[in-house]
């Protein structure tokens, strides 16, 4: 069986639509993988992510090493196997999260020393440990270890964290290399950096380039820079990565950025939004997101979004959802859940469809218009 | 279609199995209800509920008057239309409720008038009143309106309240029938009362046979008694009651409860605690209950109960459970909850299989013996 292919099926301006072929199943691209933080895609069960047209899902190594811990992952038959999923799984680095999440942290060339914020127990994030973790978790996918800067610091900042990205990558390629068994079988991502400055981002290509990665991920967007500044980076960074190989915004985000994103030529995005939403009574619908707290919804016989294929617009109310959410009920976060992860999904199956049809701009455009119009109207 | 109809298959001792037949559905009996308290089984969706085996939920009149309101409810199409729900629903009275959560509560002969707990606003529920929400709700199944004191009580403080509930009774059935739309489809239950005094209790079911019930409950049990002095009570009170009626015990109970109550004659129940367990990490097995959080469980990977049919057990270990639950992430309270609703109506299934073939007596002590020797074990 094949390690990892990708195939372009069809382009449509930057735009592309293709498919990622790996042991443990094909993924259509582009792609929206639904955040499965603590190895649950929360409130909802494997199987009903698999229905909503997910075809891999993201784990997190900062949370899995802390909780329940990457060897006990291992010694329970992996990420797969303890939580039910066979599909691909990609895992971040821990790098993002380490430096965003941990307590005392403490960079040095070696890695990121921090605390856990769950017992005070100190651990290490390194390249390497990162690459032992990914393959303890069984990941499918796994992502380099880099640093993360913020966008605000200064040039000077940015390009010295972009340089030790790229000794951190090629130290990241060597160690996951040297897994053999699991390098068999499983692909490594390299994670351009270099801010919202072109010719860093230049660089920081090339030196990806010359290590030789499966895919390459633009990193260090999404990070409150704003949808213009990150389109403006997506005009140029895209097409810094090699055009035969899967490219993926990590952390990205709103139904609008995706759209905008996947016009810019990327084919692979990651966001808790649709979860996080979910849990907070928020609902995606094709006319902008909804608040279903909201009092106006509180008889509204009408499902969340008259255009939905997904079980819960096809069987209840605004109205029930609203009282589910109001009345605190778990019932509330699981269908909320349930419908923003299909509408994410069906909006990625629609963009496959638009540019197999080379019809990408007007969906685009059409797709927009409502989707902003509408938030105009709900706000 | 028949309106209510109850026919007994088999009895074995004073056990019974049979079925009631209503316009929505038949109920297999003995029955579990789960309790859907809100217009929701907690974490569950209503096509999980049904699969796990459960013919008929639960709704309480106290908690869907405040919110969403009862009327607001029948706009909304009826508890069954609001929350997707097909098959009959029994909706208690609000009595027991209103008098163990709501504030300020005054009672009178007309019935007890309290402020919520959500607003502050003030209500009133009397036997009319408890009627007409029932009826809005669309239950098929109504519970007379009565009225509780506590077991420890004394006798004629017992007797005043018992005496009181007969007379609401009287106007329960009343005001029921006089919904003569609803009253065509559903079926009203009177309530037996006397705390634990046998001739309160007679005195009581003779009084609700002379006004003539579908169904017959015994009330006022499962309050703190204790199991000993609630089997002493259900070995008088069902054979006070109509042989050709359903006899319905509210609020029970643990698994054990349960199966002493089936053998001295009881046909309906239904507990809150397979879902609440649920949710804070207690899983029913037929080794007793185990709680998920305990560290032995963290690589355990059995699961949950190694005789157990459902989608769970045969899915996720105890020691992926024991992850969830830890981490506080909401599949774990959406599994353990499927699991114990299965668990439940897997025992009356097997209680149903036993009584239809007059071995009811071995799988009872069978079931007792393991049941308790294994909650010594875990506890």
């Amino acid at each position: 069986m094949t390690r990892f292919s990708f195939t372009i099926a069809a382009t449509d301006g930057r735009a592309r639509t293709g498919a990622i072929a790996m042991q443990r199943g094909t993924i259509r691209t582009p792609a929206f993988m639904p955040v499965g933080t603590a190895a649950t895609v929360k409130a909802m069960r494997p199987a009903d992510v698999e229905a909503a047209g997910a075809d891999i899902i993201l784990g997190n190594t900062y949370h899995l090493m802390l909780r329940p811990g990457a060897e006990r992952v291992a010694r329970l038959g992996g990420l797969h196997g303890m939580m039910g999923w066979s599909r691909p799984i990609l895992t971040d680095s821990g790098g993002y999260q380490v430096m965003s999440l941990a307590d005392l942290t403490k960079r040095s060339e070696e890695g990121v020393s921090f605390k856990s914020h769950l017992d005070g127990s100190r651990h290490l994030l390194s390249p390497e440990r990162s690459m032992e973790i990914q393959r303890l978790l069984g990941s499918d996918i796994v992502m380099a270890f880099d640093e993360l800067v913020p966008t605000t610091s200064t040039k000077e900042v940015q390009a010295a964290a972009m340089e030790r990205s790229m000794r951190w990558a090629k130290r990241s390629r060597a160690a996951f290399d040297a897994g053999e068994e699991h390098a068999a079988g499983a692909a490594l991502f390299g994670i351009q950096q270099g801010a919202l400055d072109e010719q860093l981002r230049g660089a920081s290509a090339q030196a990806l380039i010359d290590i030789g990665f499966d895919g390459y991920a633009v990193g260090g967007l999404a990070v409150g820079e704003g949808q213009d500044a990150m389109f403006a980076c997506l005009d140029y960074a895209p097409s810094q990565l090699p055009v035969d190989k899967p490219r993926y915004l990590m952390g990205v985000g709103k139904p609008d950025d995706i759209v905008g994103a996947v016009e810019r030529g990327i084919d692979m995005f990651d966001c808790v939004l649709p979860t996080r939403s979910g849990r907070t009574g928020q609902a995606f619908t094709r006319d902008g997101p909804i608040n279903i707290r909201n009092a106006r919804f509180n008889e509204d016989q009408g499902p969340l979004d008259p255009a939905c294929p997904c079980p819960v617009c096809r069987t209840w109310s605004r109205a029930y959802l609203h009282h589910l959410v109001r009345a605190g009920e778990i019932l509330g976060a699981m269908l909320m859940t349930e419908h923003n992860i299909w509408f994410y999904e069906t909006l990625m199956a629609d963009l496959r469809a638009a540019i197999g049809e080379q019809r990408l701009a007007g969906f685009a455009a059409s797709f927009r218009d409502r989707y902003r119009a509408g938030q105009g109207e709900t706000r």
